[in-house]
């Protein structure tokens, strides 16, 4: 028998889930925690059935008399003590991290353009590997202008941003942005310098016959646990030390101060920013200069690992999607005089994982 | 006479402002910091002078024998123990917080939009407005179908959301959210459920004839800061429990597991989450739950407290523009045969400090 001595009565009124206290069709509360009374009770507690036929617990309360129904298999999932916090999906409890030995032995995640739009449990498992590895390839997307912002859409919404709806990742005459050249890219997220950073990044080949201008990912979930392992004061340093990152050119100018690893309130690694090329001038006590350098260089010299790094080639028509707020991606040097052509576009991790949801809810009713 | 003893060489370096380690166009870094010799070391330090002709000192690093010239007044400004860290304007650090009395003291904030719109000076401080206070108030915005985007546009850019481009405030026959039935709404932030959640949201004002519908605005910054200085337990805990933000419908399913109040590793107010109807089931110990919810309900009470809420009334062609991080919104009741229309859309914070330290920029050329 569920005892329901242990539920702190607050918490358990505000999870009534009468249509008085939820809107039925959204789950939205309809009372504000300040409208309860100040002397909040269970009053009494007697076994009854849901109007579906399952067991259930009522709930009378005192002083107001309201009455709450709880379904006996609700209590079993989230009365304190006896279920695990589930996460949101975003720290590295949620994640499968990985190295290139680890990868390959679970296979490549990828998946054909013409069975993801038109196979939901293909969609869903290459939406899940964004959400659990931190990329998708898809192949055989079609070689067309702006066709990465229909990518974007099948799962999402494209984020605008000072570089346009999308972006071009080719050689210019005169480039803002290091990515617009030939030269090599060691591993880095992208604009590290704004909040909100975008927390997806998708880049669309459209030409790759270059010499050179290969890609490379690695986890950078992954390499921050490594740094937690090896060099836990190093790793400390990295996670509490605001670095400030800006950007600028002749219509721009963005800055965002934060660390390198970011961690939620119980310590789980949460973001990363990688980024040397935007990394403006710390302002710190001497010491803690001396000590966040000696980390940053610990840091990029473990993301240099070869290990770690997954390298490839982009071919047109695929398009890499990946989760920017871990990954780490890469190129190397190509000659300026080869054509290589990438189309690129941020979006957000929220509107994906949402998608995948909506899909594993049909699967789950069909 | 300056001392670079005191500057940590890796971070010395890390500056160097020459063609050679930074891009003079957009000052990217060409370097990792990985490539910098292990035993890096100031060699000798001699008086120069800028190409410009400014007081400078140049080091000879060792072993490398790699040059640089530090302009005086950048050493000035940057040496450790010479400047206190700036901001990123994101943090209570760099916000004015007010409550009613300190607001009207210093007068609403607001600009017409004609001015806005041709005069930059005017634009700067509408821009400036939203950054130090959270908000500003536009006044005779066309009122348009879709002009709340233009008015985006003007700063920076759009955040699509499943809500679409923008959204309808208005009484609908089937809502899939309380903001679009007549109900009152006490003071919250939206879209707590998204990660990234919108920084900026706009509220456009078509028409306003019904019976209520009065507009409050509570700066949660403040509201926090109060709590901390009140009840010092209680703002501990909700900057550590993570709440299970969730928003469900036929076509959406989005969750985020962030504290109420959000902190950087400084422990500086950083971002309000605060919006009831759509905080799911917390799974922590029973003590956890109890003391999250005594804080919850105080903070709550405290976020009611009249002389925190601004009040005022919305007219056709008023367009608000607030910081949907730090500032909560509210809405009297209304007569659902009324006729109240607003054009909402979210946008992000970045993008408009960009715009104004651009702005800014010519003002300090012009």
């Amino acid at each position: 028998m569920l005892s329901l001595a242990s539920a702190p009565p607050l918490w358990l009124r505000d999870n009534c889930p009468c249509s008085g206290c939820r809107n039925p069709r959204n789950g939205q509360k309809l009372f504000q925690i300040t409208e309860l009374p100040a002397a909040l009770a269970v009053g009494s507690v007697q076994d009854t059935t849901t109007a579906d036929g399952d067991p259930a617990r009522e709930v009378v309360w005192a002083p107001d008399g309201h009455r709450s129904v709880y379904p006996d298999a609700w209590l079993d999932a989230h009365l304190p003590g006896t279920a695990l916090a589930p996460g949101d999906g975003r720290t590295e409890d949620d994640k499968d991290l990985w190295d290139v030995a680890g990868l390959t032995g679970r296979g490549f995640p990828e998946a054909d353009w013409a069975a993801y739009t038109t196979d939901d449990a293909v969609r869903a498992a290459a939406l899940d590997s964004v959400l659990r590895l931190g990329f998708v390839l898809l192949r055989g997307v079609p070689v067309r202008d702006r066709q990465v912002l229909d990518v974007a859409r099948t799962f999402g919404y494209v984020r605008e941003t000072n570089y346009g709806p999308l972006f071009e990742v080719r050689v210019e005459a005169d480039p803002n942005n290091l990515a617009f050249t030939g030269a090599r890219i060691t591993p880095h997220t992208d604009n590290p310098y704004r909040d909100p950073v975008p927390t997806l990044q998708l880049l669309h080949c459209l030409t790759n016959a270059a010499q050179g201008g290969d890609s490379g990912l690695v986890d950078g979930f992954h390499a921050a646990s490594l740094l937690r392992a090896e060099d836990p004061e190093a790793y400390r340093i990295l996670t509490r030390v605001p670095v400030p990152f800006a950007f600028a050119d002749d219509r721009t100018e963005l800055r965002a101060h934060r660390p390198l690893i970011g961690t939620d309130p119980a310590g789980r690694i949460r973001e990363i920013r990688f980024n040397n090329r935007s990394i403006g001038t710390l302002h710190q006590p001497a010491d803690v200069l001396d000590a966040f350098y000696a980390a940053y260089r610990r840091f990029g010299e473990l993301l240099l690992r070869s290990e770690l790094q997954l390298d490839f080639r982009l071919t047109p028509g695929d398009c890499l999607v990946f989760d920017n707020t871990r990954l780490l991606h890469a190129r190397t040097a190509f000659a300026e005089s080869g054509d290589r052509h990438l189309q690129g576009a941020y979006a957000d991790i929220d509107g994906l994982a949402s998608t995948l949801a909506v899909l594993r809810r049909k699967e789950s009713t069909a």
